[in-house]
């Protein structure tokens, strides 16, 4: 960071990176205006730029879902308290952290102040609103899934779920959130292992396709998978502070639900089996991650395949007559660019100078500004500037949709690029415990060591680092070798990192 | 219906419309595979099928709602016991049936058995899920708008909301149900008239042109209207039992809100003003409306507009040989279809009888089914049946995309003019008590009287015939009359009908 340009971030509200990271991320939101806490506790309001970004989101999953055979539908909020404690250890991951609901009337205050929750209301059995919806889901699998012709079904649901979470941080880890879940059941366990990896690789294709975050494919360790699964997948993306996030999950259920919720078939031979489960999901977390991922310190960085604006045009003009010839111009343009499904922002109001609306696009992570003038005119050109790299550019205006898109595509590879290339230099190696903590605690980032399986090596460099295990990437090669923590012979290579 | 359909419908076991219309319509809903009752009370499992017909809905509406300049935004599911207390009237409307979280903390029941709410974990003031959100939204919105510049405020939200009902019926009236819900806000009066009208404009034209279910545009009675409102707009559609459904409205809220939640703005003369909002809202309720519009005996009727699938074809074969020529073909005209942007699916299961798939197929209301034997290969042609008539006709394959796409304009018009012949026959008119308590008893349908505004007038008819004003027609001119209840001055006409 130059001093220069700590000076302007602060002109412009915004913490930098380096001064603290966690506020930057705050400022970020706020300046872009993505989101803002609600007066509940936890729960954050989506507002409608932030919600574009999610819409986007959602219609390109959504058509990759369809595209590899998922149909949506929709299951209940609520949850019987009981559902939960059918399956072992389903209910000791989540049961710790629901909102209850114990009532279903208020009535006035007899003090004539306001309501009161009605006693004569309280509920036989408390619902609990979904955490996730595993127990609800799968006890109508059990009344849907008769034979193996009704196999497999391939189901997922977009849904808000809440978790009473203690420290909440927006987008990241809030009370309420946005997500999706797929929920599919399979005849035989390779046919849920195939659909548990595939959604991985969707989920994997979408990170780095089109939020631009490069991901690692893994295997969580053992003490870590949800609550229930045989096995849980993940991708994990590196944040710019070199911290790890979680940015989605499949789940191998194996038959643990289906026993737990008796979900059986006749298979062909006319034998009754227990079926076999995935589940999978991606939230609004998704959004905190391509924040931290992309965005400096003049504001939201969003790559073109996300951005709900793709070039804000700001005209530029000083008398009456130019403000006609530049309007008629920007008009022109913004057709071109409308009929080739670019969106355009034309940012035409008349109270703001030119600079103040370039700063808030610049917040705002439009990936291509477009300004122009009278002298631009006379020449036939327009000017872009590109909000990755602030590079300006004069283009002329015959051909100009081909630049833009060619520079939007341009954006795209770049912001994966320097992305990766971070991750890359930020990636280390670690054969011993005392290399796992100098590194761990020195540089940060992603350490790759063998790990022998134990959750007491991970306990250990816990203690001391604070980081953990994230994945065994699926990937790496492995070869045979020494635990970096206690030594002992190991297969695996893991990740170690500090993570959100 | 004649005693042979009777007996036709019995093997597809549904109840005929006259035998029972309740029973009919949950036996359509179940044998069309739309919906289930879940296991917690009043709540609705949507499956894939019925999901997918709201998912059309959603788009479509989206769009219109884009189209006239709204944005999407996401607010908390939980709302403070407080805020519903705010505005006096809408308190009265909501409080009577919520399901009140109270708790944030399951644990394990000491007996060992399963799970107890953990009485350490009482929230200090109780959250209710939100059974609509204008509450929620509005103190929001009184942090966002601080100047005329900052309006008008264009907010839709998709979500799930939560009214604890007591008789509940799949879509038509659910504990949990989904919706969307316009919030806007405006500097003037007129801009919240004008919105309230535009938006109810665009449900009119929605379930017209797109459900093909005829609607009436009217204003709500005083007594009537959204807890809270200043006037609330209403679009009324008749069912094949005559009686009326709700099926949206749209509400001009005036200041009411603005005041309880300090919603101020500073004009451009520099005044502080409250501010005048709006809300709107449709439901899956949409889908009870469509399945009692148009579905018959034999199952689902489904315009093919908001149809998933609009044509299914079949093929029928003997031989192997057979098979392979005719599954050729079948594939060659699936991607013709395709092509063109309509929704084909192809029944190539081959433990089911074509008859089979021709009973289930219409059980779920596809417009078009498409049969494909060998016959057929021979003349070159493929026989159609429109779900609508049972009309069948050979068409030659050359030239079959444009027949089928006429064929599902045709079907579309088709049920609008069925719907709009239906209504027109059963509606009537009243001069006076007498003549509106025999044409409602007797004939049922809607009676267009004349109404004083007294809602006593609502009340004594309503005793005789357990009808009530549905709405006061906004596009039919009113004269001055007497009231066909008592008689008394008039100048407006209303609708009585039974309703949903």
């Amino acid at each position: 960071m130059t001093k220069k340009q700590n000076t302007k971030a602060d002109q412009l509200g915004i913490t930098t990176r380096d001064e603290d990271f966690s506020k930057w991320y705050l400022d970020i939101i706020e300046k872009a205006d993505l989101a803002e806490h609600s007066p509940v506790k936890g729960c954050m309001v989506i507002k409608p730029y932030g919600y574009a970004i999610w819409e986007n989101i959602q219609k390109i999953l959504d058509k990759k879902f369809k595209e590899t055979g998922h149909e949506n539908a929709y299951f209940p909020l609520l949850i019987p308290k009981s559902f939960l404690s059918k399956e072992a250890s389903h209910v000791k991951g989540f049961a710790k952290e629901c909102a209850v609901v114990t009532h279903y009337r208020l009535i006035d205050d007899p003090d004539g102040t306001g309501v009161i929750v009605d006693p004569e209301s309280k509920l036989e059995e408390e619902l609990i609103i979904r955490p996730t919806s595993e127990t609800i889901i799968y006890d109508a699998y059990s009344r849907w899934v008769q034979s193996w012709r009704d196999l497999p079904i391939l189901i997922n649901q977009w849904a808000n779920v809440v978790r009473w979470e203690m420290r909440t941080r927006l987008f990241l880890r809030t009370a309420e959130f946005l997500w999706q879940e797929g929920h599919t059941v399979h005849a035989t366990e390779a046919g849920a292992e195939d659909e548990t990896v595939k959604m991985l690789r969707v989920y994997e294709d979408f990170a780095q396709n089109y939020i631009a975050m490069p991901v690692i494919a893994g295997l969580k360790p053992e003490h870590d998978k949800f609550p229930g699964a045989l096995r849980t997948y993940c991708i994990e993306a590196m944040m710019q502070d070199k911290k790890s996030l979680q940015a989605g999950t499949s789940h191998n259920l194996g038959q643990n639900f289906a026993k737990a919720f008796d979900i059986k078939f006749t298979d062909q031979e006319g034998k009754m089996q227990f079926a076999w489960q995935t589940s999978w999901g991606v939230s609004t977390r998704l959004i905190g991650g391509l924040i931290m991922t992309h965005s400096d310190d003049k504001g939201l960085v969003l790559p073109p395949k996300i951005a709900p604006i793709h070039v804000v045009i700001v005209p530029i003009y000083k008398t009456p007559q130019e403000q006609v010839a530049v309007e008629e111009c920007v008009e022109s343009i913004k057709q071109d660019l409308l009929g080739t499904d670019l969106s355009v922002k034309v940012d035409d109001r008349d109270n703001l100078s030119p600079g103040f609306k370039f700063n808030e696009w610049e917040k705002k992570g439009v990936p291509i500004r477009m300004e122009i003038g009278p002298k631009d005119l006379e020449k036939n050109q327009v000017v872009l500037v590109r909000r990755d790299t602030g590079d300006k550019s004069m283009v002329a205006m015959a051909g100009l949709v081909d630049v833009v898109k060619t520079q939007l595509g341009d954006i795209q590879e770049s912001l994966m690029q320097r992305a990766i290339k971070f991750r890359e230099e930020n990636s280390h190696t670690a054969e011993n415990f005392d290399q796992l903590v100098l590194v761990l605690n020195d540089q940060s980032g992603y350490v790759y060591g063998h790990w022998c399986g134990d959750s007491a090596c991970e306990d250990k460099i816990n203690k001391e680092t604070s980081a953990t295990i994230r994945c065994l990437p699926i990937d790496k090669k492995n070869e045979p070798g020494k635990c970096a923590v206690c030594g002992k012979d190991s297969e695996k290579i893991v990740i170690f990192a500090k993570a959100y």
